[in-house]
């Protein structure tokens, strides 16, 4: 940081530098643990104009949150060439990385370990319900999923199914590689929507 | 309960009395909403007595929850006779209906509206698995599933996906029915099994 706080920063640009490395302290603890006291001590600045930037700890906690999660969003965003499951690989093998790289700051979100706040809950869902509707987003000539209430019920599916899979396999790996997991989240995808096919439509 | 209060009863039979109340109003609540006072009010008896039993407003919800998720452990059961996905579609049936009869109590689990209790995440979490373990246990010659670290795996991914596509299928429905639902979850497990067995092994 040293180089950069020599600089004149726009309060704008001092608050974005600070929420940087608020997520980045977020990738080895939990939320409960990111406290204003340990953003002031790493920034080098003091507590009230932490408090000057953010308002409170909770207004701090979300501006974080929602950092990170554009982070993760801006990560993860498949290549705009490339075949259709191509895309999906890359995108897949983007956010397992992320979550292996951002793992304390992720699980404490998905425990809702926020001790039940609304408003963070409320950017979690989101985050979670935007990569999933990426796919229909992504792919607007239906080649991967055909747009049908079943295969947005099914992606949601697949969504929720990609993270457990991705903190089991991070918790305990047994063996099963980055690669192989990466393949068989991919290849769900496509399964899955076979699934709402045969199944009878209503 | 006029004709069992009238009963003399054991203090044991009288806590599991009360815990069955707890778990009947969760249906409709949040686990923040059950509070020691409704629970006196709905079993009129005194706040004391309940204090008496429960020790305290946290070890109340924490055997609450427990009751619930042994309750949904039973009568998720899948049946002992019948074809493999005979016996899925019938406990996956069981666990549509258990969810929708019990949405608000189930949902504020899930959401971690427990305000972050370590205990009851534990208890939630155990669930979890042990409704996921049991597709192993059930069916001990592997006819669906070879048990396989990447067959764990992705049975993990099964049961979130489960939970996920039932309460957003709850939230809107978009005319896909109850036995459709049933249907894709069903087909799902099989179909994940398959992706193991495409995408390269370790």
């Amino acid at each position: 940081m040293t180089a950069t706080t020599r600089t004149r920063l726009t309060p704008e640009q001092r608050r974005a530098q600070l929420l940087d490395l608020g997520v980045q302290l977020l990738a080895t603890r939990s939320l409960d643990e990111l406290s204003i006291d340990l953003l002031a001590e790493e920034a080098g600045i003091s507590r009230g104009l932490l408090y000057h930037y953010f308002g409170n700890k909770h207004a701090f906690h979300e501006a974080v949150v929602q950092r990170a999660a554009d982070d993760l969003i801006a990560q993860t965003a498949p290549p705009v060439d490339g075949a259709p499951l191509e895309r999906v690989h890359a995108s897949i093998t983007a956010y397992v990385d992320y979550v292996v790289a951002n793992h304390e700051g992720y699980l404490s979100l998905v425990k809702g370990a926020a001790g039940g706040s609304e408003s963070i809950r409320a950017i979690y869902e989101r985050t979670r319900s935007d990569m999933g509707d990426r796919v229909f987003r992504e792919h607007p000539e239906g080649d991967i999923v055909p747009d049908t209430p079943a295969t947005r019920l099914v992606v949601r599916g697949w969504t929720a199914m990609t993270e457990e899979l991705v903190l089991s396999w991070i918790a305990e790996p047994n063996g099963v590689s980055r690669d192989d997991l990466v393949a068989i989240l991919v290849e769900s995808l496509p399964a899955l929507v076979g699934v709402t096919q045969v199944a009878p439509e209503a």
